[in-house]
């Protein structure tokens, strides 16, 4: 029975990445360079982006925003007159809990690739299943909020080893939780050593420079023609 | 294509349900009341779980902890003297991001039902497809931290209306956050109207007494044979 499952499991995957790397070819023509942003519910993903998106430079952004149903980011982050496309995992998807690739491409011919130099995929909130699915990114960024507490590298290690940055979002509230920041990056370092973390508040704003210098830079960094 | 998608999950849906009946009638021979406790990662379930179970009056509860990995709660819980079993998701079942009536049922013979009267279920941390699946319990709770924002019951509506209860975690940090208590509670009236609610701070003692309440007089309630 598990032998079953564990090889139906994988030819699911094995299409996925067929399809990941159709949508890395779509966005390799185009010149665009896309960022897979996850997080748990209410980490701060939207926010970070309304802080960041509004001043990068000359790198030209936009969001694909998954959610399972509704459209509440989509709209706080269009105000910033960034090119915004809504992706919904529930009517066509059957209320997914994560995007995969192909939920993705089905999005692709609504986005102006070739007027972007920065695609961020705001990812549906769960620290599971959104690991587990390449969408054809060059870069994964997993936001974990200091409320969430300092355990959830060991509890959920396949999302923190999924990422190339992980940001450490609402430090601000460091005094009013029972957060140790030693003990998490204890806990970052024995899943993912090594890991590019950045500290950020977007309510204070500690950490946001960095964060747009980290997304700025991205396509130079990959090598995208910009 | 989606036809079919759509007959597949109804399929596995049936199944589902079929198992918690099986596990409902085995709760029901041994005088059990089950809660199936769910939220976000992060949202305070199990401190709120050590705060409440430490005091239960003649009450006998048992945890039965589900998680993707580890067994970090359960052996907080343990500390307790309550008796805990430990369900992972990742070995056997494939890392899911949930718990189903099957998982469960896995795990009943190692848990002594004649010894309890009351038996929580706490789910992974997700917001999404633990609402989708009934595990055999007499309720459901879900957790939401007002560090997640006042959002929520708009962006996962499944799992707002799947619940008899809502707690409202970590009021402590109200005044710490961008967080509409009004807001929040209107939302939840679109999705669930009347549903019970329960403002609680697992660090001020806020809220814990009523809790403490709900889940002393939910066998009553249910009319189990304690």
């Amino acid at each position: 029975m598990h032998r079953t499952k564990v090889r139906v499991v994988e030819g699911v995957l094995d299409a996925n990445d067929t399809i990941a790397r159709a949508n890395r070819a779509d966005f390799d023509r185009a010149g665009v360079c896309v960022v897979n942003l996850m997080s748990a519910p209410g980490a701060g993903k939207t926010t970070l982006l309304e802080r960041v998106l509004s001043d990068l430079g000359g790198v030209r952004a936009g969001v694909l925003e998954g959610d399972v149903q509704g459209s509440l980011d989509a709209d706080r982050l269009a105000a910033l007159h960034v090119p915004v496309t809504q992706l919904n995992t529930d009517p066509g998807f059957g209320g997914e809990c994560h995007l995969d690739a192909n939920m993705v491409r089905s999005a692709l011919d609504q986005i102006a690739l070739d007027a972007l130099d920065l695609l961020v995929v705001e990812n549906v909130g769960n620290l599971v299943c959104p690991a587990e699915f390449r969408i054809g990114e060059d870069a994964r960024i997993m936001v974990s909020s200091v409320a969430e507490g300092e355990d959830k590298p060991l509890k959920y290690p396949l999302m923190f080893r999924a990422c190339e940055l992980v940001i450490v979002n609402k430090i601000d509230l460091l005094g009013h939780v029972d957060f140790d920041m030693d003990r998490f990056l204890h806990h970052l370092d024995a899943v993912h050593p090594g890991v590019s973390v950045l500290l950020t508040s977007a309510r204070t704003g500690e950490g946001i420079g960095e964060l747009r210098a980290w997304f700025a830079g991205l396509p130079q960094r990959v090598g995208a023609a910009v």
